[in-house]
């Protein structure tokens, strides 16, 4: 059984779900090594506001300013098996690379794909060909890439001194965490759901005791570590409680990590790229072999999102020596960013 | 589209999930008027910790000490869809009745029943006959025709001046919270779920109002009113929430319900009666139409139920004039009734 083309994946015997983390890896740089110098407007970012893997370049695009260098497809929440679409745009077409499923931007480049389509993509706009899609490194690179491209007091999200620290902190996020909960939904056993449960919970509470006395998690500023981590609790509650199974406690439960996750939804560059509803009619709809209704939740209530977190007493200056992020251009704002 | 056998029902058009209720209705009586009298030792009440509508009699017949008039078997938490089984049992034969499938003592009375195969039933031993399923009369009969045999001290659950508002309390109740649960989680459409969500939410909330200054619903004892209203509460969180999409919020952030929910579960006859594990396996794996992969949920942590509660400032008599059940005899205590 293999997922859909957002969740690119099979299982394994024991039932286990083993995400295929083979990405097209060709990177851009500043040295265009790889054939794809940093270049203001030559590559469209393409991503879905449902997506977590996606969401991390939706933050670090709007942390470090890059919205006029590098412009932004975004593709709806549900998707068929074969692709991502741009069903939110007029006709159903993205504007500037003219395609309807973003599958197109990747036959372009090699005609006989053979993996999942997945956001996020970053496409050579004329050539039309994704340049890649290996989500881990993307935001690294913008970070350390496309430096010339950022906005006048971006802030350090992968700063040299503290990389192996964030590294490190980022590999067990990942194993436990933003895919703990995948493996937790996705499993084909109980067993495996029981691992995968027991492995999640006891990271979050090793995490939440690492945030009880400092405000981020490297350091005393934002770094990417927080946006990984960010993107996984803010689906917490709305999906991966439920729809997971990932369901212990809620987020709102856990009350260092529920206070560090709203910290960071009202920072500027983190709650304006949410998109509660897209993410709820994502999963619900999309993943038919766990929830064959395709019903969405109306629940749950999301207006604490909002209240005060309390953080600031723990001292941390958000963006460094850096300012916080403007609000969104017009285009790109979340039409209702907390549902009622 | 119909469902299992435990759940009788079907889809009308709008994919609202309407319940059978049409139950035999042969009555046990003082009197014996439709040929069954209340009898010490004739009849066996056949139940599922799982099931909230044979969770009533367990709870009724514990309050008023039925338990030596009254024999019990206990179906496991599975089921096919033809009928609840007796495979807790040794040899997976209820040791009374020597039957396996609770639809045999259904076929004993009416060769051809139509319906689905239900708990609560009651069956008269010697003809191996099912007496009645109907669960709303069940225990109003226990409270009011079945007295001679009731323990010393045993509460007035439904005592006749009370009896209107405890009905009208309990209409309300059945349709928007013991069922609506159902009409949440079975609801074949989004609009028809949307609907059945709001109701039960507004009729938690407006019960949480009436709870906020008196302990129990009608009167200041426990009567047949609260038996019905914890039934559904005490499986909100483990199964509801997550797996019937009632998820506005937990019953454990709903702060007067769940004090009042917890106030009950330590009342002996309600808590003793609860087997959590047995709840969630019922759910998650014979609903395989909404849980295809018949994954059990870990969490969430129940430590909360025995949490001190507070309501004991509200007054109250919980049994009025009588006095609290004697624990369980170990034959029917549950193993293990919060889960670790």
């Amino acid at each position: 059984m293999t997922k859909s083309a957002s969740e690119s994946g099979t299982y394994v015997e024991s039932g286990e779900f083993k995400r295929d983390t083979n990405y097209i890896t060709t990177r851009i740089t500043a040295d265009g090594r790889d054939g794809y110098p940093v270049e203001a407007g030559r590559y469209r970012l393409v991503a879905a506001r449902a997506c977590p893997w996606a969401n991390r370049t939706l933050i670090v695009r709007r942390l470090l300013g890059l919205e006029n260098a590098l412009s932004l497809g975004l593709c709806g929440p549900t998707h068929d098996r074969s692709s991502w679409t741009f069903d939110l745009d007029p006709g159903g077409v993205d504007p500037v690379l003219g395609i309807a499923k973003l599958r197109d931007a990747y036959l372009a480049r090699f005609p006989d794909y053979p993996r999942g389509i997945t956001v996020p993509a970053i496409v050579d706009i004329a050539t039309g060909q994704v340049v890649t899609n290996d989500y881990a490194q993307i935001t690294l690179d913008f970070s350390t890439e496309w430096t010339a491209l950022h906005r006048p007091g971006a802030p350090l999200l992968y700063p040299e001194p503290l990389r192996e620290e964030i590294d490190e902190v980022s590999l067990a996020i990942f194993r436990d965490v933003n895919n703990g909960v995948y493996r937790c939904g996705f499993a084909g056993a109980q067993d495996a759901y029981d691992k995968a449960y027991d492995r999640l919970f006891s990271r979050l509470d090793q995490l939440g005791e690492r945030l009880e006395g400092q405000r981020y998690l490297v350091g005393d500023t934002i770094t990417e570590a927080d946006v990984r981590l960010f993107t996984t609790l803010v689906r917490f509650d709305p999906v991966y409680h439920g729809h997971f199974k990932c369901n212990r406690s809620k987020l709102s439960e856990m009350p260092v990590l529920w206070a560090y996750a709203r910290d960071l939804y009202q920072t500027p560059g983190f709650g304006d790229t949410i998109d509660f509803g897209q993410i709820k009619t994502h999963y619900y709809v999309v993943h038919t072999d766990i929830n064959p209704t395709r019903i969405v939740p109306k629940g749950p209530d999301l207006s604490g999102w909002l209240t005060p977190h309390g953080r600031e007493s723990l001292g941390g200056r958000p963006f460094g020596d850096g300012t916080p992020p403007p609000p969104p251009v017009p285009s790109e704002q979340v039409p209702t960013p907390v549902l009622p």
